[in-house]
């Protein structure tokens, strides 16, 4: 399993519509709206790395997502 | 209550002795060492905005920790 | 209340016009066109963290605006 | 008269020593803590620009400031 | 007199004709293309600080033009 | 012989698409889809700092591509 | 397996020493000084993406390294 | 012949003495003190790209540099 943060950006004035599509993506379980250069960060676990591949390209396909930025989780502590 | 998420900086060669610490600051949930810009990513919920310096402050005194950023949470769904 | 400073990003040749509209906006309390990555700089002071995302939104619906960027004052000395 | 926004980087633990000092700078109206990639920004009024350089070096010159980025105003709306 | 270096970044497609509009701007002294975040930088001298800014709005009507980044030149030494 | 890595951002959805026509430019050694600011990076070699230039607008008339970012091999080990 | 440019950031002085010691790194194929916000990028190939970690700490111990900035790859073609 | 522009960070409170000692470099025809991320911007002229290490490397022994970051001129029109 490998789990990742994924930044978002979104067009000016789309955030609220983004935020309700991420919702119907099963493998997102956690959406923020954030201050900072990105708009929105969702956590994400997958089973390998081709296939976090395969979510960011349908994150991308949501209307007003204008770009991308993931960060793998190489290790992880979780309280 | 305000949630933020805190990317952290390391050090060469410390990233693993400031894991070790920030699992004793309780308003941390969760803390994941990722691939990209920054080493660590945090998650911390606290009462106010005020108090979100004093865990930034208390972050930053971490031996090792170069830079911190700091995102606060506008909006926020969890599954 | 929660200060903040938002860093806005013009479309070419649209930073006049998003300068006259952020007048409208009450929360504002300086409006400054600057040097460097990002356009404009504005000062907002509104009641609490969730009132910053409206604000945001708002400044996000005037035409012209490519992207914003918040900032949040955790702690302020005034001259 | 040239005003400017400048933004502070400070080192781990440093950032409320930094503040005191920069109360002793005149030509400093303000100073605010921040969440983001930089930990203070202040707002500066010089007579010309080679002034400008001066007020850097001389934050420069301070205890715990590792970098600092300006933004000079080009223009200006104030409330 | 103030100097400034404007790095500008162009839609896939347009460096080349952007290169040509920049010419006919007098205050324009030196068009570079190069490598890096931004595809090219020129070098002005302007009169004061708010002509800057209209040196920025006319490079921005330029066809192509995406995003312009300036850069204040407060001290030089010329070979 | 020049040669050096070229970060591709790509419009939401046009990764794939981009990619194979990379495959169409014989100086491209290499196509990889990486996580981080940029979507695509790929290795060039070509004959002088003038082609390089060439390539980087043959890559930017892909539809799809948004921004390239080129970074000069100064010197290389090769395993 | 998982491969991955690796980015690395040296301290003045230093990148002919690291680009020495990173020959005796096994799973690094390529190693370039580039130009740019980072000094040398390299190639790995590991097993797994807790193995990632483990090269990223071992680039990290090596003297004049100051920074790591590591970008997974997700899919590949090569020449 | 290759050009370049080479931003250069400085260390707080050297600026003035790393000015002095680039107008011993006779590669370097221009140095300006900026505002923005880099504190300082040369114009370098060299024979090939080889050369351009050299120079950086020659930048980076000079007491109070933090960072140099190289783009090569791929084009130019001068004045």
């Amino acid at each position: 399993m490998i789990g990742a943060y994924i930044m978002i950006s979104a067009t000016p004035g789309s955030i609220n519509t983004i935020v309700k599509e991420l919702r119907n993506i099963e493998q997102i379980e956690n959406v923020s709206v954030i201050t900072g250069e990105y708009d929105i960060v969702v956590r994400v676990t997958v089973d390998n790395i081709q296939y976090l591949a395969d979510i960011t390209d349908r994150i991308n396909t949501i209307k007003g997502v204008s770009k991308t930025h993931t960060h793998v989780i190489m290790r992880e502590l979780r309280a």
